[in-house]
């Protein structure tokens, strides 16, 4: 069996993880990192570093590309760009826009003949396959989604904003007590500061005021003003030691009737100890069943809800049924 | 949007439960129950009852045949046979069997040009599509399967035909602590006994020596002599009134690394106060599916493993996309 050739597009945190989940998957090999920076600059575990800007010349040499920029302003650029000349995975996870990804990269994609898997990763990625499955099988019933534990990267920064803080790592926390009335089938309302607190720690800056810059996390409209959030100060050294990780995680789980008065629960969750490794090793596995739908002819942006599982396993259909079922 | 007309084959507690689930599934219509009884000693929800030998004459008039009859005699007869002549899905549950189940299934169905899923439900079904994931997602680390609490057929069959017992049931039940040690990310090797406990209810006949019959139990091969079990004596009016139900559930786990000293674990489990209603809500799920894939021009067998998640969701890809992603 030939090996598929990987390109990495960014390489940050996701890069990174993805350069070390091509280790577990010996189907793979990685022909090359992509970055902005100068490649003499970027240190990676043993791949090869070019320019992006020289990406076309490498055409030839890569049957998918796994882009790793951020959602923000990266993906929605590079996605539809590279789509042109690639097939890609990408982990675009601005829930709102995805529609609008979704068409950018469809129509890239139709008109070169390449299969672009959008938004991979936990959420939305697995979560999702989860949120779907889960209305399907139990159509009258609710679903309900919780983060973490984890850092929250957008949470995180948000407090870096404030003046007179130095560094901050913000932690999502699920209400236990809402996700077992949940798991017990009571089906229950649930408010945003019912589901999840907060909890930050935080670097101020010499002679900043603390509670001046408690107030400001506390009251802060989105991010924090719905949230019973609390606020810790500590040392840089106890930040970076303590809360240095990325760990991630959550809960989907739905909960509903089939007849009167029977109740089921599914309960699906994940408990990260990096959230960038986890989510590189999904995008290996879609960059796979990109790989196979474009063996198949076909073209265009696939969501996870699309991807018939067997495609993500390195494994023959035989083997997967006997293995599996 | 025209509706799917759905056919039952078999009226037992699944085929009931099916009826149950169509009434939550409104694309539907439930055009009749096959059944090999005399059809005016069938009680339906409302659905019209015929003789399964007339099938035929319904061809016409039916999408999907849902086959709900046992893995054991029925269906390694029935899904070959009707698939020469409708889409089907069944719940074909022998994990040992299922190959030759699919090749007999795939046959028949390629011919005819029917879609025919085989082995959907719960396990096989959504536990194998976890297991799937997991490894796909996770490829260095273990997978553990944990059944229950829940009420075992089989388990209580075997018991029912031991000298003395008039009635038995039996709960399969996940030892906590080995689900902890998994969830802690140990990678735990673990033998049978140290993962379920078998706890039996049983009414004995009049006059029966209780003590042989417990021994009998505890010391059965396969089914229970690699278990710790324990044998409580109840009366009838107790066996039915506490343990009348058809409760199960279980648990799937993948704990593996990404790299060196990063693990994750990823969970999936089910708590379902009635085994047969929650397998009839795959069932009609995999039959949308089913559906979908014969007006895609699909044929032959296919599984849990074979299916893009959307084709299970009545909602188009698009608002998919919108809600779920």
């Amino acid at each position: 069996m030939s090996l598929i050739r990987l390109g990495i597009v960014g390489y940050g945190n996701l890069g990174k993880g993805v350069e070390f989940a091509v280790q577990k998957n010996p189907d793979f090999v990685l022909k090359g990192v992509f970055t902005r920076r100068a490649p003499k600059s970027v240190q990676t575990e043993g791949a090869p570093v070019f320019a992006l800007d020289s990406i076309l010349d490498h055409q030839k040499e890569i049957d998918v590309l796994i882009l790793c920029g951020g959602s923000a302003t990266d993906l929605p650029e590079q996605t539809p760009y590279l789509a042109q000349f690639f097939n890609t995975v990408d982990s675009f996870d601005t829930h709102a826009k995805i529609p609008e990804h979704f068409k950018a990269v469809d129509e890239a994609g139709k008109k070169a003949g390449t299969v672009n898997i959008i938004s991979t990763g936990w959420d939305p990625g697995l979560f999702s396959l989860n949120r779907l499955y889960g209305e399907s099988f139990l159509p009258d019933g609710n679903t309900y989604t919780f983060w973490g534990k984890g850092i929250s990267q957008g949470h995180s920064d948000a407090i870096r904003r404030i003046e007179g803080v130095l560094d901050a790592r913000q932690y999502t926390i699920p209400i236990e007590s809402a996700l077992n009335a949940v798991r017990a089938g009571e089906n229950p309302s649930l408010s945003t500061r019912q589901k999840h607190l907060r909890e930050c720690f935080v670097v101020e800056k010499d002679g900043a005021d603390k509670e001046k810059i408690k107030k400001a996390i506390q009251t802060m409209p989105n991010y924090f003003d719905e949230y019973d959030t609390t606020v810790h100060f500590v040392s840089m050294e106890s930040l970076k030691k303590e809360h240095g990780g990325m760990p991630h995680g959550g809960f989907v789980l739905r909960s509903g009737k089939s007849s009167e008065n029977v109740n089921h629960v599914i309960e699906f969750s994940l408990k990260l100890q990096s959230n960038p490794e986890f989510t590189s090793g999904v995008l290996v596995a879609y960059a796979r069943a990109a790989y196979r739908l474009n063996q198949k002819k076909e073209k265009g942006a696939f969501t996870v809800l699309d991807i018939p599982p067997a495609l993500l396993s390195p494994k023959a259909p035989d083997v997967l049924r006997k293995e599996f079922l």
